[in-house]
């Protein structure tokens, strides 16, 4: 078996065991941290510079004792031989840079990957799955020569072209394949009028890219292999784009953004308010995140060495909101009760409506909503997943400030949504933080000394093991957050209700400004000067959060009569880094077998690039979607009561077998005996 | 039977026969003169005031004896009476102006309508033929009431509105008709950004406007019975713009202007070269079409009272050269050998991609073009006279600057197309003038005084017929310059090769500075102080374009096997004109029976009506054109000798059985015996 190596990169935090002899720059990679390079690796662009921070390879030296990294080669003592000026104006020690397509891992390192250097400014994480897509992209080439015309046969230049292109279909396509007559084809106008130029440039020999076996939008002079798509997944934070080969379905670049409209209001609800409270509101979301695709295609493109106007296709995904802002629908009514979308049919728009800067001709693919909270997003997390195709009943959940749900198998699938507020990202409460270097990561918590211990994104180890840790934490992240609820539960501190209990023998428990606490950091662990806490407010707000999530969760279930679903799939960056048994611990999901809960990162993304590279499979989440059953959860008689009863820890009235060991003790809530039968 | 009088109508000198009884403004509209009225004749707008020059009703006296005009009634005195203002301003007498919806014809008048009250601005003709057309509109309308969403089925829309939809076109349409399920209909992405809204404000009752049965294109609130459509023949010299009621297929406005390209060029290959030679002047020529469609579209809304955003869709036709432009396609390849256009197929063009200014969503129908100078409107021609449907074998020819010619029946149609030069129109001939107020348009001359005589446009009868003829002569048009050269053959002027004869005995008979000429008016007779003769050089320029024109169609009866087409139908404002039988004597059409050619006005923008009224006629000339076969004249490699030997009168080597009476005299030619043989 191949020798594993930990790699951390720097300042992402992100890390993960890879392979001995793995580059660096491809460890980056498979760890969602992209560096660029334009020289193919061939240490000539100097685009993958890193700084090696601890274990790398000193004095040139083959025999060190520390050999970590490979030794520099010829290739690359050159390249960076030659810049001493660029070294100096960085700073940077020329036995501290490397290239990192060149270097190769051998030992445990930590990575500082310079800001000029980042591939993607954002982290965006892959599937944990590999899953094997079939390419079917919407567009095809086909080489079409044509005899020109004289004066014997004088027929106009498209029906030239669309003669041509019926006989090349079939020859490519062979005679089993369903083809249009060539009357039957059309020809996008804005293409059309740059047709008879081309055609005579290219001496009547062209590459004609056909959208769906019926439209022509690109006619390019010569021979021309390749076409380009961009699948993008709009998230309310961050939005990902992913430029690929629509021929061979190479990924050629992963570029992010934070979403721009974030400025007019962090969450959905608040921008959809700011749409209702201002008349230009709209106009202003939608341009603000127009200009970011553009920005993205732009900065793709130039990584991939391609022209925007190569990129023939684009799939959108992004929630209901998101997608109504993105398509300049306005998204009022999504906010409003009975919170009713424009449209859940996918749609095909060109680019051009919209102002995004692809070829001119080029469409836009934005796949199904399924509800006012349950958008394309969702449609292409079940792309990624396919729960439709499943004997097994599984659970699809995506956290984020509001998580939607869907569950089920081949025959049937529900969905639903809910409000988690902010919480479980670590905002809302006193020191949360976003996941990012300094944030504490993991808490654990000693049930006899009621001590800490805690992991921190950018440190290897947990902070007893080493003392440099002082002064490194910043705040707590969403992970750590229900660790550390999780925690104080399980250790007896807070009781099933979350109420902190008083009288326990521990300097760490006491009453804070803002009621009962318990410190995790102290002051002088943090560079924040202050003592790091999770208060009673803190466990409140996460109580909120996990009820929500749970009554929905539990809500489906009973909807399908289960009493639990055979598979938990944990969608989005938030479910990538929880502890599972913490989070089932606190009720956060439903009961079920630990292995199999799985964290699957940004499904989303994935199955927008599967709907960019497989057009079947856009008719195929049509037809998912249009038989998935929506419930909105106030429409239930109950909902408030059974919202109060899962506030408990896991819960007042379930048996949570699966981690029952780690219960501490159950008080019998009479008020509880009927939630949810 | 209903007694008939004449009216005459200045200042475009239309005129002609009406019942008594008929109102003037009724009348002008058989005639093609519109005159305008928004208060459906009741005698309240005053948008329809004429002047009476002749035969006016004097004295508002019933019993008088020049009763031409039915009695000022009270309404009409009333409305008159109260404008002593307006009618000073005018500079006109209260007994001169008459509200042309009040007053009907008692006896034969001479009406002026002034500019204010035109309601086309060009003399729009109306096909001479009858026809009925089936109203079987691209755009269907149908009443759809919705239950409002709530949290039970909060369903998106656009969905709720697509089934629907559905189940009312079902109702409407019947079980037999084949009909999209709900998912498969499509909404316009300009329609789908107001439908929200429009849902709301409605209450859930709306009618929905489908296009070709498959996409929304427009949904108003509550009941509308109505939509309209537009039919539009780009000529190079006049744009014609019908509005339409596609429920009824009323025609609710016809507006008319110079086509403003005109001033980059007087004909079509002027005006590519214009496109050719300056790098912006595709760009202006479009511009300034797209500008004059929207200002026609405009006139049109305002005259019929309706929104341009009530318009639904359009249907647009014109020469291959106006066809290109107007889609904004370089027309530089129709004007360079082998001469291709960029398409031949029918276009369906969102009516926003080229800044027309009708109903945001609705679309362009552009029908399909034949070759590089027979185009859009030769299929509308076709189209409105069927030649694909006949036993017979129909030619048709449509004659401008160029003459566009088809020929055949139901198994086969061929075409060609062949430039005529301006002469026909009147140009480039001496005193050549456009068919208006003053131009001679009829001339016959005596076979033995050689004395003419003639009639001249916005005057009634023949010169010799009264003496106030003199003065009022301007010039001669299209059909008097036919009549003249035929005339002068005829009396044997000049001989059958075009040259005037020497000897003769007539003061009009004279050689003039540019060679020999006839006087057709003397200097007082005109109102330019000039003798107003037909020179050799206007004869040699006929003799050049009909030529032209009878090579064209002997070349199209000589591919079909044919020696006589069974009917010529003369489509354009110039076949209404001309006199059959003149212009069979000078060889300007083949051989036929007299009463078998037809002149049938404009018969392109009739063709575009139907298309705009009848979806099923777009399928039908789509699938007619694309059979047509098409010769170019220059590749018959016997054409220049044809060509010189077709300039003789009537033709150096063809019977011309139907006129033969008329042909003085015949030379036999030996070069020409194997003419087109």
């Amino acid at each position: 078996m191949t020798k594993k190596h930990t790699i951390i990169l720097q300042p992402s935090g992100r890390r993960g065991q890879v392979d001995e002899g793995t580059s660096v720059r491809t460890a980056a990679r498979e760890l969602g941290v992209d560096i660029e390079s334009i020289c193919a690796e061939n240490a000539t662009c100097g685009k993958c510079m890193v700084l090696v921070e601890e274990g790398r390879f000193e004095k040139y030296h083959i025999d060190s004792k520390r050999e970590h990294l490979s030794p520099v080669g010829a290739a690359e003592r050159d390249y960076l031989q030659r810049r001493p000026k660029l070294l100096k104006e960085k700073g940077w020690e020329i036995g501290q840079v490397r290239l990192s397509c060149q270097c190769k891992i051998l030992g445990d390192v930590l990575i500082n990957v310079p800001e000029e250097s980042r591939g993607n400014k954002q982290i965006v994480r892959k599937s944990a799955r590999e899953r094997h897509i079939e390419i079917k992209p919407a567009i095809r080439k086909y080489l079409v020569s044509m005899t020109p015309p004289n004066l014997e046969r004088p027929i106009a230049d498209w029906e030239r072209l669309a003669k041509g292109l019926e006989t090349s279909m079939r020859l490519v396509r062979g005679a089993e394949a369903e083809l249009p007559r060539w009357h039957e084809l059309t020809i996008d106008y804005q293409c059309l009028r740059t047709l008879s130029k081309t055609l005579r440039d290219s001496n009547w020999n062209v590459t004609v890219s056909v959208w769906q076996d019926k439209e022509v939008i690109e006619v390019q002079a010569g021979y021309v292999e390749d076409s380009y798509g961009a699948a993008v997944d709009i998230g309310s934070t961050t939005v990902a784009l992913y430029l690929c080969n629509l021929r061979t379905g190479e990924l050629l670049a992963a570029e992010s953004e934070m979403n721009p409209q974030i400025v007019y209001g962090e969450d959905v609800m608040s921008r959809i308010q700011y749409t209702i409270e201002h008349p230009d509101g709209l106009e202003k979301l939608h341009k603000a995140i127009i200009g970011t695709l553009n920005k993205l295609l732009k900065q793709a493109a130039h990584t991939a060495k391609i022209k925007t106007s190569e990129i023939l296709e684009m799939v959108l995904v992004g929630n209901s909101t998101m997608h109504h802002i993105v398509l300049n629908l306005h998204p009022k009514d999504l906010g409003l009760a009975p919170f009713v979308p424009a449209i859940h049919e996918s749609v095909d728009i060109k680019a051009r409506e919209l102002g995004l800067h692809i070829n001119a001709s080029g469409n836009i693919h934005v796949l199904p909503t399924i509800a006012s909270f349950v958008g394309a997003d969702t449609s292409a997390v079940i792309l990624a997943e396919e729960p439709h195709k499943q004997d097994e009943n599984w659970l699809l959940i995506d956290v984020g400030t509001n998580a939607e749900l869907v569950l089920g198998n081949r025959k049937r699938l529900v969905c639903t949504s809910t409000p988690t507020g902010p919480a479980l990202e670590g905002a809302h409460v006193e020191y949360g933080m976003r996941a990012a270097p300094g944030a504490i990561e993991r808490v654990h918590i000693d049930e006899k000394t009621l001590e800490p211990k805690y992991k921190v994104i950018g440190v290897e180890g947990w902070n007893t093991d080493h003392a440099e840790f002082k002064g490194q934490v910043k705040g707590i992240c969403g992970s750590a957050i229900i660790d550390a609820v999780a925690e104080l539960f399980r250790v007896g501190i807070v009781d099933s209700r979350g109420r902190f209990k008083k009288g326990l023998k521990s300097k760490r428990i006491r009453e804070g400004e803002n009621g009962w606490e318990y410190v995790i950091a102290w002051a002088e662990e943090t560079s924040i000067g202050r003592d790091i806490p999770m208060t009673q407010q803190d466990v409140r707000q996460i109580q909120l959060a996990k009820a929500a999530l749970y009554v929905a969760a539990r809500t489906l279930l009973k909807r399908s009569n289960l009493q639990t679903p055979d598979k938990i799939i944990l969608a989005g960056g938030f479910g990538s880094f929880i502890d599972k048994e913490k989070a089932m611990l606190i009720g956060l999901i439903p009961d079920c077998e630990l292995n199999k809960v799985y964290a699957i990162g940004n499904a989303a993304g994935d199955g927008a690039r599967i709907a960019l590279l497989n057009v079947e499979k856009r008719n195929e989440i049509d037809s998912v979607t249009r038989k998935v059953e929506r419930f909105e959860l106030p429409t239930d008689p109950d909902f408030q009561n059974n919202f109060m009863l899962a506030t408990s820890f896991p819960h007042m009235n379930e048996p949570f077998e699966h981690i029952a060991h780690l219960i501490p003790h159950r008080t019998a809530d009479p008020m509880a005996k009927n939630f949810m039968k």
